[in-house]
């Protein structure tokens, strides 16, 4: 049996940056995946960080490549009615800005200096476990040979994603599960074609949602609201180009097009999982929350979780103080419903809703006239979308 | 015959602030309303007036009482989970208010002001109909006494409501209608008691949202959400105090009870017929345009149609250019989805929703945080309470 002051499951975002800021504190931890460390590294993810995401890496020493890499954005667009209004972000919250970097790129740094500083994160761990959560916490797993193992230890951080072991290891009876699931989804497309815009590019037609980004100079992302349950193989690349040049037409813009070299079809929830403790147990970041991709707020959500867990846990194991672990769920879930409910407005403003009457149709227009026209309501979704101050 | 520069069907707030902003333009119009002086006088109506309506009554003359009568209100009350979060009006949009003061007192005050200025306004016709409104506009109507009667004119104002003559004079096929029902209605309430609070209280609870409101230091009005079919004989005094008690609870508040001496059940829509121009007629206010009352923006909508609507007739009526009369409708349009966007924002925000999940009411509330403590919006809510300016 081994044992560590913090098991963690799951090298995600959150799962890692736990495991990094603990180090920073001293704090010992073990990490166990399930998926392979090149599964994770090479699953193209999409990524916007917030201000805070960026500033914690530079600041905790994993933010060189991103610095050098990432795409700082100062605006982006909300297109509608055939015109384009640019959503000046720096200018309406005194500087801040978002950086376009892959999540997966995030993780390739974050396992890189893990790694460099001799962390133990164990990747294609099957059949991890969770026992005695309430007391005195132990983890099995059976490992890459097929030897059964066993990790004890005084906390766990359970950040394996939506549907990983550590919610269900909270007991149904200790916890409440909000849902929502969107009737459409995003058809995600990666092609080879030069950028279309610098900023990316949030486009409300009458046909449903769109969403132009960049990679690279040479690798570009979009997306288009479809039906969640239609198939890629439905969609020649002409008619993909087609759809998407329709929906953002308008102001003589016309996108590049390219070949497509990956098509994925992404359904749209929201879930919230309350409380994110149960007796030594604390889950973070998707293992306790999904957005809907619209704000862009996953990632972040679950680095901001972790900004407060890993405060809390050095705390208690440095001092045996335990109210910021008491208080670990509150403080986290109130940034995640404010996100959530960004999240939520982002997709109702932008999305065609099928039961929508044209009454609110129009209003969905009138929406959109008050925040690309009025400062208050702009900056409303600038603070948002940047995001709020790490606390 | 009787001939005029400008018909105006409706005694209302669009129909007298038009015939006076005319007045005060040298223009001539005579008012044809069905109603009787004293009861458009008597009705009780509640009002809130944005700055731009104060300013306008102020600056046209007939703001002498209003600035003696009315009650000025920096802010407001958004009431949740059992505490007060003021949003300050003044502080938040360069020192902007609301002025209560009834809809009916407004009526009274225009009504003195025509009359004083020798107006044509004859009151108890029936029967009004329009001939001609693409050509050349007549009015035919019965009077009091029985006799038929006829007023010809060159430009028509639709001044007279939801369910007056004028908008159906508009023909179906050049015409949309926009229409929003919602599924609750208010229950209001006039009292014999004191205050309970110097400003307006707008409170979200789980058994669904309540206003207080005050009228004078001895009555005031209240409202409740509350099923549109439900009668109001099913509500004992007892029965309506314990329920506004339980809708507004917390921080030790407690309502100022006494006698009940009116109810009344409004139900709550949302409406918008485009265009609001049909030939020479016009339309403006309530016959254009219904808006539920969460966002106090009737009587003020119809203001501000007036404000676009008296400038263009006078530019057509005095140098016979039409470029204002024909942008009129979508000048006001704007401002009008707008009113409608915020109007049904106020009501999202603050109602109970019978088919909305757990998750929904959890945004909902996350969204009540949102604008109680980001500065951008409150500012936002702030800026279209008290009211864009005119334009």
């Amino acid at each position: 049996m081994t044992r560590t002051q913090v098991g963690i499951i799951g090298a995600g975002p959150a799962g890692l940056m736990l495991s990094h800021l603990l180090h920073l504190a001293g704090i010992d931890s073990v990490i166990l995946e399930s998926r392979s460390r090149r599964a994770i590294e090479e699953t193209i993810r999409a990524g916007v960080l917030e201000q805070s995401t960026v500033d914690l890496m530079v600041e905790t020493g994993v933010g060189d490549r991103l610095k050098r890499e990432g795409f700082l954005h100062h605006g982006f667009e909300f297109r509608f009615e055939g015109h384009g209004h640019r959503i000046d972000l720096a200018a309406l919250t005194g500087g801040r800005s978002i950086t376009v970097y892959a999540q997966h790129e995030v993780l390739k740094d974050l396992i890189q200096a893990r790694l460099d500083a001799g962390a133990d994160i164990r990747f294609d761990m099957r059949d991890v476990a969770l026992h005695d959560v309430a007391t005195s916490p132990r983890i099995t797993f059976t490992d890459r040979d097929g030897r059964a193992g066993e990790l004890a230890c005084e906390l766990v951080g359970g950040c394996d994603g939506s549907y990983g072991v550590s919610r269900p290891a909270i007991p149904h009876e200790s916890r409440r599960d909000y849902l929502r699931i969107y009737p459409f989804g995003w058809f995600g497309i990666l092609a080879e074609a030069p950028p279309s815009s610098d900023e990316l590019i949030y486009a409300r037609h009458e046909r449903g949602f769109a969403l132009i980004s960049t990679r690279s100079q040479e690798v570009q992302r979009m997306y288009f609201q479809c039906d969640p349950s239609d198939n890629v193989d439905n969609w020649s690349e002409d008619r993909i180009w087609d759809e998407l040049q329709t929906r953002t037409e308008g102001d003589g813009f016309r996108l590049k097009e390219g070949r497509i070299f990956q098509k994925n079809i992404v359904p749209m929830r929201s879930f919230v999982c309350e409380p994110m403790q149960y007796g030594r147990l604390f889950i973070a970041g998707d293992a306790a929350h999904t957005v809907p991709p619209t704000g862009a707020k996953g990632l972040n959500l679950a680095v901001a979780d972790i900004f407060v867990l890993a405060r809390a846990m050095e705390r208690y194991l440095k001092s045996g103080a335990d109210d910021g672990l008491q208080s670990y769920s509150a403080t986290a879930l109130r940034r995640i419903w404010r996100a959530q409910h960004f999240s939520w407005w982002m997709t109702s403003m932008l999305h065609r809703f099928e039961e929508a009457t044209e009454f609110d149709r129009r209003r969905q227009l009138a929406e959109l006239d008050l925040v690309t026209s009025s400062e208050a309501a702009a900056r409303t979704v600038a603070e948002n979308y940047v995001g709020l101050p790490l606390t």
